[in-house]
């Protein structure tokens, strides 16, 4: 069954004449059709018969070569999408009465035009109506997110061997973007990080001028995205050798990293999931040093539902896919993550990226 | 007087209490805290006496660091800002009664929640009260967005430099992106479009594995992101020689982008700077092939209030900066598009970009 038939059984279910999604990865998702329209409406319509793709003039074009919809309505820069929409559908609105939304990603002043245009109509929170839709990925998805997987295992290998003294963050970051490029990625899935030394102790840091020095620990997270999916991965590398207590610690999260992913499996709450890695933390003493949930789902977008959380009473199913991602940060010290992206199968949850999870010591470079 | 000041006098004229932004360039440009928060908020709540922020436990390091403000909530994933929001509003929420929100960044689901704690407010769009600050650049950030704009003159310079037969429009992407970085940039604006030839009658087209060769146009359209602010330009340039009638449609679009642009002063209307351009292109015989509006505000949006579009009232004043980007695309033949981002002054518009736009005629290397 298309993702278009899943979603109007679903709304013959909820009783909704209509849905309107406009967050473009959704529009993407949905009908095929990739764009970045910043403050442009770009929207799909799904009736109970019938898809309708509203795109500014400027992509008329590619959204006919790109999406399977049953009509376009196009517009003018000057032309007000909702006024056009409103002649389209002449005296049909009255008919729609149920319409539904997703209301983390629509924003007021479009909701305003819609319950005008839809004015008689009552409007349904259906953010996880199509929540629930994204994140059970189908096989041609999986399959992709895997290649996506294997690019960013590349750019973590072009990463580590640009590693040599005196070399900065952001040298690293622009090396790293610069050739996986050439395997096809489009753009990063995110501003690629790469943290030396005690600046991977701030788990949000930002890469800059600092020189990577012998025997400092190297933070990268970076993913790519790659035909519409994303992939993401956290590695903490020494160049060089570690000293004792890093190695130690070093070793509480890849434990705690790989306690979740191996608890993993249908049935599961997504919350015993982060708690499989963060007791194990807590139980070597680092509790307070792991700020952040575990996890988040990932697929056209590189953060999306579900949240691998403390208490998320969520059952995982098949197919889903997410980041498992404990870390440690101790300021002014020392900063470790080790992040996995998997999808669940029957028997328990495989990882879309494969570089080794054992300490890494690279060698100096001068 | 700052910003904050500013928008606290204005707040007081419209009789709001307090102002609710989680637009991240907005909080950015209130605060000087940039972040990423994707799902997550991060806001500032102006009241009329002082500041606040709401960040996750993750920021709050760095935005204490960056951010002036006179408190800063910082909430856990698994911990609903809005109830803290509540709980540190203690009974002054009834204080609050008119609530001013950005509805065109705000979703509909904090819409609601923030309705949810200021349960007894009005709320108020106050979008145009802070597009009305942001539009207005104060003298630092002109600054910044001139050097943003040598960054990117620097950039295209990359881009025409590296030309040569056979190279790929995403291979001169990359190397673009990967040369720029080492300049400071932080990011690109938006993905860097680099076209060959037909290609660029598209003007949203994608970079891909098109190989150049000789005597064909070039469409670079590329901006960076520095010190938090945007640069934006395209050139159209000849890998060659051009032949007589594609020459002739590029000086069509040269002679309308610099008509608009001599035409910029304070007072005219923003739709009669498009008129500038459109009615030259009109009068050419190319009309029809100009299917979009002259230009879009800039700042630490690439692409922010105002539209210069035919029919914009609009009144022009100093300090704004918008680009003013010409094209024609005429489908399977050719397209050309010239922009430079300018800002107003006392006299009339400045280029905040230098690349000459005279024809560029590029030798051709094997």
């Amino acid at each position: 069954m298309t993702l278009i038939k899943k979603l109007q059984q679903t709304m013959r279910d909820k009783k909704l004449d209509m849905l309107y999604f406009d967050e473009p990865l959704t529009v993407a998702y949905l009908t095929g059709f990739e764009s970045e329209p910043h403050e442009r409406v770009v929207a799909v319509l799904v009736f109970s018969d019938k898809v309708w793709m509203i795109v500014p003039e400027l992509e008329k074009q590619s959204a006919k070569a790109a999406a399977t919809c049953d009509r376009i309505l196009s517009y003018k820069d000057e032309v007000s999408p909702w006024s056009l929409l409103k002649d389209a559908l002449k005296g049909e609105t009255n008919k729609t009465r149920h319409v539904g939304v997703d209301e983390e990603s629509l924003v007021v002043s479009r909701y305003h035009e819609l319950k005008d245009v839809f004015s008689t109509a009552s409007f349904v929170n259906s953010t996880s109506l199509i929540q629930n839709l994204r994140v059970i990925k189908q096989s041609y998805e999986i399959d992709i997110m895997k290649e996506a997987g294997q690019l960013a295992d590349k750019a973590l290998e072009i990463g580590m061997s640009s590693l040599k003294n005196g070399i900065t963050e952001a040298e690293v970051v622009a090396l790293i973007e610069y050739e996986i490029k050439k395997y096809g990625v489009e753009k990063m899935s995110f501003p690629t990080m790469v943290l030396f030394g005690d600046h991977a102790a701030s788990p949000h840091g930002n890469p800059g001028s600092r020189k990577l020095q012998p025997n400092e620990w190297v933070l990268f997270d970076l993913g790519v995205v790659y035909k519409g999916y994303t992939s993401d991965m956290t590695r903490t590398v020494v160049y060089g050798q570690a000293d004792k207590k890093t190695q130690e610690i070093y070793n509480v999260v890849k434990d705690a990293q790989e306690n979740a992913q191996n608890f993993i499996k249908p049935g599961v709450r997504a919350g015993d999931i982060d708690k499989a890695a963060r007791q194990h933390i807590e139980d070597a003493g680092y509790g307070e040093y792991f700020s952040h949930r575990l996890g988040h789902g990932l697929g056209k977008s590189v953060h999306e539902y579900p949240n691998i959380a403390p208490g998320v009473a969520l059952e995982i199913e098949e197919n889903m896919c997410f980041s498992i991602e404990p870390g440690i940060y101790i300021e002014d010290y020392y900063g470790v993550r080790i992040e996995d992206c998997v999808y669940v199968t029957e028997s328990g949850a495989l990882p879309l990226t494969h570089t080794p999870k054992e300490m890494i010591e690279l060698p100096i470079k001068e």
